[in-house]
């Protein structure tokens, strides 16, 4: 008989992650390719664990068989001291959201990196991408900043209401990226910073179900303003609607969370994902809750 | 969309289980049912634990999602202390060899029993069993006694060369049968009982591929025995070999192999799997290996 094929078994860890689209994604696309592959998710909420418990879970998983891990919040930095090696993007940004055991160790990966500049370039293929005002400077802002400086931006505004934080976070871009200008900004100055931007993205949590509305003034929205969200659940964010209303072309956060998910299943099994039909499903998933 | 079936995670905890069977047979009978379901070997000489981690892992593996675990050598009697409940199989023989994660708790279970005998049923189903000899009276011995007295034997005459293991099972077996004549005697006294005896069971490693050679003297066996093997790697044995040359009716282990998972797979899915299937594929195991 011919070996069989490698059943392959991963998990998400994070707090509040059980409702997760990656279950659902990661394992129809396995089985359209004819993988058998388990996906759960380790829900540091459900299981009454803190945070710093990710680094038992890490290794428990490795001892139950586990092949890989998506890493989530509030654990992308934690994680970091309990793996072997690192790769240059999840290096350079202190924080991991795939971990795939290999017989080299536990080898620390970040797709969010990755994802968004694939979902980028095929959502806004043309879009100029010189002046980029983002709002939002925590962890899923930190991986959208790397992307958009490894896309050519070269002026990246920080736009955050904890000032200390976007500004550590421009300082820190600033030393992996240092042709650019990475600048930290308050909310007030958006009225002076989008008149001369290209594009706007999104990156904080206003917009999900339990966080509805505006993350800020639709009438600064013009039509020479490309405009990215994020945000995925739901698909059509109140910031996405508004700038259709205003002109602009726009891509929606469901792009990044499956290209996010096409890339780790790529270091995961070896093999590349249909990215098209993972975006269909997405978009099942999501209009089944909407 | 349709809720997305439930994937199965399922996992086998014991001393040099790596090579085991398992994965593979319940693995491709779940594909061929269409369920996802992935088995891992939990190998305690691999992870360097002792027999005693049992009880952690079995607390990791329902962390980390598991539906279930089977439990062989060293760890039967150890996981029970962990259990929440045990099925009255596993109660009446203190030995545990599945264990299924219900909302209920850790519910253990054992299909050695019910897999011999439902095996017996198949494989032998006009063989008379009102008196049968059984060579081991360790815990796979005690398994297969239990269901020997469960299929009406009568006199079940235990022959063990450790002279107290073989009074302590039967001590514990007459408890549980009361109407059951059940006896412990040395190996020499097989000249004298085998000629009275219907059946003969052998519960001993001798004759496995580690172990080779028989476990009694073949001119011992008559064409009025019927001959029941639970080693079956390889499927067929020296002693079976000699069994079919004085003229007697045959078992293989393979039998009792394919039932318990059989049963397991039925207690850990709800769904019953097509047992001749399974019984098709071990063969296609064993005679890969042999």
């Amino acid at each position: 008989m011919a070996h069989p094929p490698h059943a392959y078994l991963v998990g998400l860890i994070g707090s509040g992650v059980d409702p997760s689209f990656s279950p659902p994604l990661h394992m129809r696309e396995a089985a359209a390719q004819g993988l058998t592959y388990v996906y759960r998710t380790l829900d540091l909420t459900r299981l009454g664990l803190p945070p710093e418990a990710v680094g038992d879970l890490l290794g428990q998983a490795r001892t139950l068989g586990y092949d890989a891990l998506n890493i989530t919040h509030p654990c992308k930095q934690l994680v970091i001291e309990h793996l072997d090696r690192l790769s240059p993007d999840a290096a350079r940004l202190g924080a991991v959201n795939t971990v795939v055991f290999t017989d080299e160790g536990a080898v620390g990966h970040n797709t969010d990196v990755t994802g968004f500049a694939a979902a980028f370039r095929r959502g806004l293929p043309v879009a100029p991408t010189r002046e980029v005002v983002q709002l939002g400077a925590g962890g899923a802002g930190a991986a959208v900043a790397d992307a958009l400086l490894g896309l050519g931006t070269d002026r990246l505004i920080l736009v955050d209401v904890d000032e200390r934080r976007a500004h550590a976070l421009a300082t820190e871009l600033t030393r992996h990226h240092p042709h650019a200008r990475v600048e930290p900004a308050q909310p007030d100055k958006l009225s002076a910073l989008l008149p001369d931007a290209d594009g706007l993205v999104h990156c904080t949590p206003t917009g999900m179900a339990d966080h509805p509305g505006l993350p800020l003034d639709p009438a600064l929205l013009h039509p020479d303003l490309w405009v990215a969200d994020i945000v995925y659940r739901p698909l059509d964010t109140a910031l996405l609607q508004a700038a259709r209303a205003a002109g602009c072309r726009t891509l929606h956060g469901g792009h990044m969370a499956v290209h996010q998910a096409v890339d780790a299943f790529r270091l995961i099994t070896g093999i590349s994902p249909d990215a098209d039909r993972m975006h269909a499903h997405l978009r099942e998933l999501a209009s089944a809750e909407s």
